[in-house]
């Protein structure tokens, strides 16, 4: 019996359960080091155990032997034998179904929620971690910077986001970490912009809001910049210019203690300054993982303290309705008290093509 | 206030509580018609309210005017207000986190699971919805035709798997259904192996199970061939024969009125006819729609009655393990008693390139 790794430990003395019973597919993968779309993870104090049906058990074997976790074949039934006998479990609250939070209920286990064990570990990462999510974001960049030479007049959106996602996952992405959002022009004043059917002209502001995915992990960047100048611009440029001192400051004067509300107020209180904090509608940032939106957040509501090994986004932005929107997003973690960006290859000063 | 449509009281009155709260994406899609990647769903006897956050507002209002769906600003706590003085809410069960139920439940409703009444109404598609899933499966046939001759020895899975969902992008799709599988050689013994970096050669087996999203709605399809004929596959082609003879058969005996499990007798037991259903080690079939797993099922433990509207996959698949995999899927739907597939553009039988 393999023992216990020290991360394993941590998470199932905090949890504070009989065992942890995991079934959602980025906590398996945060656990095991082995990503199936199926499959429940048992914890307890003395082993970690990985259950797979007959798709994933031969895979998932091979993959995990000498990994301190053992695979066993079958569902939820052989799961549940598992922990047969425990009387506390924990489960993750926010990933778990009502219908099976039920049914193990039912069972007779008392439950407890180990997603607060379970996002003290994830939100700091390790080296392994950072070292994926710096490659998911050189993808994409690496993307991007293949894309703009190819951006042309009566390109749709929908396609400007079909080439630079197959341009991610030709430079080795696993694949998207969200639907790419671009946004033509006046579109761009969505923030969340559906990516559809419009064509893009001279003149254009273009947002693009990307990431892929690099053995599960994410990386998240968005560039607004002109698709050529018509000298219309003079309104987006000055707005512009804001955004990205917002951007800036943030990467300049976030420290780690800081809260996330402390963080989220350095870019905030930029904006006001210049009157725009209330077209700045959405929080300064999210942690970034296994998933696209993970601990800490980065907002006015932000009470948490923000430590060295956290990774997350820094994304202000302006939307004036039905006119123009501009957002400047970097991946970035913190590393001895300040902020390193996993952006190096793209310029975030405004870009006229 | 618009009246409700017949599919929402019916769902309504199926469910029986004072109103439904839902959150989950694609339920709230297919309630109000509308996409979004947060927001809230209340339908209680009267109206049918969506309520979604500054991101999406402008959007719903604009797309959702006059469809019988109230739009309203507003989060969670809005959300709240709209079942102020309701003694009993309908969640869906499977797509409600437990800490969402143990909220609500909280705040002093009684909690019934709608996701029977969703099911029910979801599992028979309407004409809209028919449609969609035929532009995907189209979209998706058409991607394929336009890859086969672009396949190249020395290509790795994931180069096959990029251009695969470029094409399907570039015709027209808003994205994957799920993350396409392709497997070159005796990876397809894997039936859910991980696309990766094992490249094509003379001779080898391809197995690519893929499909895209249009409007919402997915396509599911596998085809297996032979790239180029080294004269070392008769095994391979004896399989592949029983294989595809299952896949017809279903199709051709498969009738309104049969259970899932008498459904998937007829592909088992053909292949139990050749000695080959020990190889054949998962369902025949899922429902498919706004999610590529939907009801109903087609498997040893499906006992649900098939019936006229539903739609779902046709995959028998036999696997030898580390030897060969063969699966070959079509996306189908039950049509005036009988399968009437949704691909109608490539070959079922043996190809080789």
């Amino acid at each position: 019996m393999d023992m216990l790794s020290e991360k394993l430990r941590t998470i199932y003395n905090e949890c504070g359960a009989d065992a942890l019973f995991l079934e959602r597919d980025f906590l398996r993968q945060y656990l095991t080091g082995f990503y199936s779309t199926d499959g429940y993870v048992v914890l307890d104090g003395e082993t970690c155990s990985f259950v797979a049906d007959l798709r994933y058990f031969e895979a998932a074997e091979r993959a995990l032997r000498g990994n301190g976790v053992t695979v066993i074949e079958g569902g939820y039934s052989k799961a549940l034998e598992l922990v047969n006998g425990k009387k506390t479990l924990g489960v993750a609250y926010p990933f778990t179904d009502a219908a099976r939070y039920l049914a193990l209920q039912k069972a007779g286990f008392a439950l407890v929620d180990c997603m607060p064990a379970l996002k003290h570990a994830m939100e700091i990462k390790s080296e392994e971690e950072i070292f994926r999510i710096q490659k998911a974001c050189e993808i994409a960049e690496d993307a991007l910077i293949s894309l703009l030479p190819e951006l042309k007049e009566g390109m749709t959106e929908t396609d400007a986001a079909a080439l630079l996602e197959y341009k991610m996952r030709a430079f080795g992405a696993g694949g998207v970490s969200f639907d790419t959002i671009v946004a033509f022009g006046a579109n761009g004043s969505v923030p969340h912009h559906e990516t559809g059917e419009t064509r893009l002209k001279f003149g254009d502001p273009v947002l693009i809001d990307f990431g892929c995915k690099w053995k599960g992990y994410c990386s998240d960047c968005t560039r607004t910049f002109l698709f050529g100048d018509d000298k219309k611009h003079e309104e987006f440029k000055k707005v512009y210019a804001e955004v990205y001192a917002a951007h800036e400051l943030v990467k300049e004067k976030l420290t780690a203690g800081m809260t996330g509300r402390e963080a989220d107020a350095i870019a905030r209180d930029h904006l006001a300054s210049k009157k725009l904090s209330e077209f700045f509608t959405h929080s300064l940032g999210h942690g970034i993982g296994l998933q696209i939106h993970e601990y800490p957040v980065l907002a006015p509501r932000g009470e948490e303290v923000l430590r060295d090994g956290m990774v997350f986004s820094d994304e202000p932005g302006v939307y004036l309705a039905g006119k123009l929107g501009i957002r400047i997003e970097d991946s970035v973690m913190l590393q001895q008290g300040k902020v390193v960006s996993f952006m190096t290859k793209t310029e975030r000063n405004l870009i006229i093509l």
